[in-house]
């Protein structure tokens, strides 16, 4: 039995022409780029081809928008707290409920630390955003506003143009943390009003430990690690050449995957869904399935605890989430369930499913045949399902 | 002709081994450590493997005394703004003269906009820092005291112990920027006054990308990226897989090749600078020539610019620097010599040669090969020279 990995919105298989492309990088072309012989500027020119590469995926307009991150987190945290710092009026952020902690623990810290006044934008029942909520946050001392362009447990899609609009009727800065979305659904960023946007390349099948910000020109970025001179003095530190040419080569494999994602992916986690929630009473879809990513299918299972359905299917070499990893080992439902008010008894029972192009056929035959049985040992055990009595047919959302 | 490369202080040659370590866990182990599921267990297997390697390196007493980062500058600047997080009575830090850009830019940056006092320890005109000084400098203010281990440029040791001891009698954190030492000097930090200590992966024949930071059991450390809950909440990123294992592995082969950095490429190292005092005149070794890494070797040749050797040796396949990478592009001399009070006509022509594990015999023959001929050519260019009437082979240091 093959395993079968359905956890693509945790992390990815680097793609083996990414790791190809990476490793002359490691013992051949292993100079610093910011050396003056030849071991450097060889590098020098993989640099700029691999920023030209993600530079196409996003539709920027230059090449040097772009800054590259150890990870996904530094990007939001450097954004977030250089909008501060540039704009010492301002001293307010917008924010949304269900960002990722990379945004929330910054911002609960600033909160704390720095008498910063953050707004969390309420969503509803299906995770959208309440509009009304953001557009009343937003004010004078509104330095940025922060909402993500799609969740990474329900993979419901944000408005981000229409919300980077009203951020800048309020002159502030509009940032949207991109990590999932960067790679699944197209991006034209010279043609947008977005003025930040982060990404990890871990999520788009290039390797763990390497991220980036896309920082409009004309934008001011204050470092958040501060020596050397590279990124254009906007991100001290060796630049992780490996790392940058394996994003580069990763985002131009994902423009060429992307009608497959929005068509053969999407098609594969619909029949997943429809399947589950054929064979499986009392679980239903969370999230906006109107807008969502093509690859994600959270849906929560009713009087069980999501990880016993883990381990289980776990057994069965099949890896898929309750949440998201960044906040796993914490008995709490998910922040973003809690805030989409789904009830308690529902959330605890809530699976990511997160597929990818890697994904076939077969790993969705293998879950649907396994799903039923373990939802219904679970149930058996459950003292809430024998209590309950409504065993019922009816999701929410159909 | 091979290409010589004689610049493992700007960067080294990932070891094939440590590229083989790491190969699996882009495109096998790939899963996310946070996760609940075997690809998540897999890779946690293999992060406590690495750790411990590193541990051993380090002679650390705890493995959950390292905390990864994503490079030196990431571990030097989280140290500094956790110093004074945590001591809020303590707005003071001691330095030196000498330290990395990772310390000193983020040092003027808290000078500047945080009213941090910062006092820069001099150095005499061999780089060793005034003990003297540097006591006079610590006080009931002092949040901490961060000296590096080993300059990157002339590869000075600085007695880290003593230090370490002093900073304590004033009651403040001691850190050393370790980057350069880091394997290619013994350390058993169990035994040690340091409280944290910070190193980067690539300069020890592992990926750029890497870096950690040791941080003693019992001292408090804010992190500086705030999300996950990733390296027990002080470093919130997935963790760089790849990059995490192959550190161990070369943590581990640094351990093995020890007795070599300080035999074998310890006299590769002697045999190439006697070999250039002997054969050229006016140039002596900048640094303390007694106290100093195994690898490097810096030599000022004075009345010509470091640009123009190294242009001419980079024709020659040859690879070295002036100054670090991390400060090249400017035309000052290097911050270094300047605090050594290298007079500026041997300051502009000094020449950092920094040898590792890699290189063999004809390395050093092909430089002392080519290197009188383009320092006679340049001098005979140079206004300078053709003034001074004071060709000599007497250098200032035997």
């Amino acid at each position: 039995m093959r395993p079968v990995y359905l956890d693509n919105n945790a992390t990815t298989r680097v793609d083996p022409r990414v790791v190809s492309a990476m490793t002359p990088f490691f013992t051949e072309q292993f100079g610093n780029a910011s050396s003056m012989h030849a071991f450097g500027s060889e590098v020098g020119a993989a640099l700029k081809r691999a920023r030209q590469q993600l530079q196409t995926l996003l539709g920027a307009e230059f090449d040097h928008e772009i800054v590259y991150t150890g990870s996904g987190t530094e990007a939001d945290n450097t954004v977030l707290l250089s909008a501060l710092e540039t704009q010492p009026g301002r001293d307010e952020i917008v924010t949304s409920t269900v960002e990722h902690p990379a945004v929330l623990a910054l911002c609960q810290w600033l909160q704390k630390n720095r008498g910063i006044k953050v707004h969390y934008t309420p969503v509803d029942s299906r995770g959208r955003l309440d509009i009304e909520a953001y557009r009343k946050a937003l004010g004078p001392k509104t330095a940025i506003a922060s909402i993500m362009w799609a969740n990474n447990e329900t993979g419901t899609i944000f408005p981000v143009e229409q919300l980077a609009d009203l951020a800048h009727d309020a002159g502030a800065l509009f940032h949207t943390d991109a990590v999932q979305a960067v790679g699944k659904v197209p991006m034209d960023l010279k043609t947008s009003e977005i003025d930040m946007l982060s990404l990890s390349g871990h999520k788009l099948h290039a390797p763990k430990g390497i991220g980036a910000l896309y920082v409009r020109r004309g934008v001011r970025l204050r470092p958040l690690l501060r020596g050397g001179h590279q990124e254009r003095g906007r991100r001290a530190s060796t630049e992780n050449v490996p790392g940058i040419v394996g994003l580069g080569v990763a985002a131009e494999l994902a423009l060429e995957h992307m009608h497959e994602e929005q068509t053969r992916v999407a098609a594969l986690r619909d029949r997943l869904e429809k399947g589950l929630l054929q064979r499986i009473g009392n679980a239903f879809v969370t999230g906006d399935a109107e807008n969502r990513l093509p690859n994600t299918s959270n849906i929560a299972f009713e009087f069980i605890e999501g990880e016993g359905i883990l381990l289980l299917l776990n057994k069965e070499g099949i890896a898929c989430s309750s949440g998201s990893a960044c906040t796993s080992g914490s008995l709490e439902p998910s922040h973003v369930l809690r805030a989409m008010k789904v009830p308690y008894t529902a959330a605890h029972g809530a699976i990511r499913f997160s597929l990818s192009r890697d994904n076939a056929d077969e790993d969705v035959d293998q879950v649907l045949a396994v799903m039923p049985e373990i939802v219904e040992k679970l149930r058996s055990l459950s003292p809430f399902w024998k209590s309950s009595e409504k065993a019922t047919f009816a999701p929410t959302y159909a």
